[in-house]
């Protein structure tokens, strides 16, 4: 089976969800910049939320390029990931519009940590499918990113009960980290190619 | 003609379709956990939902792959499988915000049966379309589930006036049905690539 | 420069079109049948207008497969197809949800036949960018269809001011006869391959 | 890395953003023609949106035609061009409803500008991972479009203080600017194919 329409469906759903998350930015009544103040928080909730989808977006692009055939369990993988991500802007729309409530922050992270497991369990599918040599289970070596993200989320989902200040910082800190550059698969793919 | 505007314009409406859907979870104004209880028959029907348009773009994805060319008939007939499947997120969000009245059932009942007629309108247009040794013909045999499908849609549908629970047993059982590994298509690929 | 493009955004735009239109089909607050009468001048415009996009995408289709280059007006010529396009979501609702008062019929109409300029000045400019011997010019021969439609617009529209079954009875007549199967171009690209 | 999914990606984004814009034009309750009156302010932002939006894709389109890989930086530079579009559809609608408040003007011409500077900044990281002998870069020159648009807005953006018709007439002069055939790069192609 070809990855292009896989490729192709997850761009759609992943590019509806990051644009529909602004429809959660209601235009308010009055035309005043005071106006635009209540909105603050569902902004910022948004730009979190906008990056990520772009983190998701990227790995996923950059891991498509190395799989070679896909099979019918990679495209339920994908498809269970595609759930998780479209939950995004309901709870980025419920965190925001409650000013950020213990229960609200909460579900964010809950949210947040299945779409890891969620890109967890697809990574590690398309890697056992394609065989030892595979490049991206060379380039990502012991996957630590993917293995410290999960921990910080709990540490982010349960934070929320004591201050959402943990959460706030935990989520930040996983975005953060992946937003470093980060060229392993970048790299093998080149060298594959010497 | 080439069939690949056929399958981005389907991955388009799809992924729309699957993602618009998430907007009947309409954020609620409190901010605490008691003020999701309320949604979570919408979120019961979004989930079923999802799943049952997952299957629909699994199939359709399966099938095209083994189509070699297509027809003006079969981009109407699929227009018309979009029709059905574009009113996916009506019912389910009548059926969700109505906890589940028997209309409300019965009618999402009655647009998933006829987007399963839809489906097998396509599917004989593409069989008949290619030839008696077309690899989509052999790979789907009898296509018992294909006739099955609908026969379970029915007893949902009308079932719905003596108890919902009856509908609700047959909507989910076809998906399981649906969901369980079908590698007819891809062992014919296989096969015919050996 | 290629058409891949080109393709692929009107096939976004027309996708999301024809989805967005099924959100103003807004789910009624009670769950019984006749909750749902109120809703069926909307979702009968929901119909028509549903039809009238799968014919333009269609016939766009149709067209790109003749399409050897584009240049930049060709790209505007599109672009301004798509705007005719997008606002159809919005008068069919209009006229759905205030059941076919004379403005709203008159304005439909003015969007229908907006859209159909635009698609004959995208044809023009298709066909004068490629020269005598084009398919496309062939194909379409006299292009009668292309040239009653306008006509049949502009009586729909000024007859809603005397009554709106004329606009109805024309623009459904219109439709009809785009739904007919028109082999023009699939024959001629046939012929070409022989 | 190649540039397909980057491509599919923004066209998504982009179709979706130009799309969603049409949800502003609520459909008003009564069905006459002045009921339509209140919606001509929306209207007439929604016209130059969808006008500024279709440059943008415009240019990203005959920019991308030159492009011969992508990086890691260049993904990151594409988001952050899609994150300031995906924030016209709530700038446009907050104009529009308030009927050109100095806030909404100026806040309008604030977003323009950092998309702007976001597609700069996209553009001189394609550019300057291409070499010396990159034929955007000559086709580009001096780019005094590109350099005079970002003049322009400020002027708009401080203006909005002053008079709205400032503001008004500076965005307006942009899109003119730019909707006036620019054959740059479509004839640095040709060239270069001879």
């Amino acid at each position: 089976m070809t990855k292009g329409r896989l490729e192709a469906f997850t761009d759609g759903v992943l590019a509806i969800v990051i644009t529909i998350m602004v429809l959660e930015l209601k235009v308010p009544h009055g035309g005043e910049f005071e106006d635009l103040k209540g909105l603050l928080p569902v902004f910022g909730s948004y730009v979190l939320s906008f990056i990520y989808l772009a983190i998701y977006w990227n790995n996923h692009h950059h891991m498509m390029q190395t799989v070679k055939h896909v099979t019918g369990k990679i495209l339920w993988a994908n498809m269970h990931l595609l759930f998780w991500l479209s939950l995004v802007p309901f709870v980025t729309g419920w965190m925001g519009e409650n000013h950020f409530t213990t229960a609200s922050v909460f579900l964010y992270g809950v949210v947040l940590l299945f779409a890891a497991i969620a890109y967890f369990i697809l990574q590690s599918l398309i890697i056992s499918s394609h065989g030892k040599e595979f490049l991206l289970a060379k380039a990502l070596g012991k996957d630590l990113k993917g293995k410290i993200s999960p921990v910080l989320y709990i540490i982010g989902i349960f934070g929320a009960f004591l201050n959402i200040w943990i959460s706030g910082a935990m989520y930040i800190l996983v975005a953060i980290m992946w937003l470093l550059p980060d060229t392993r698969i970048e790299n093998a793919l080149k060298n594959e190619h010497k």
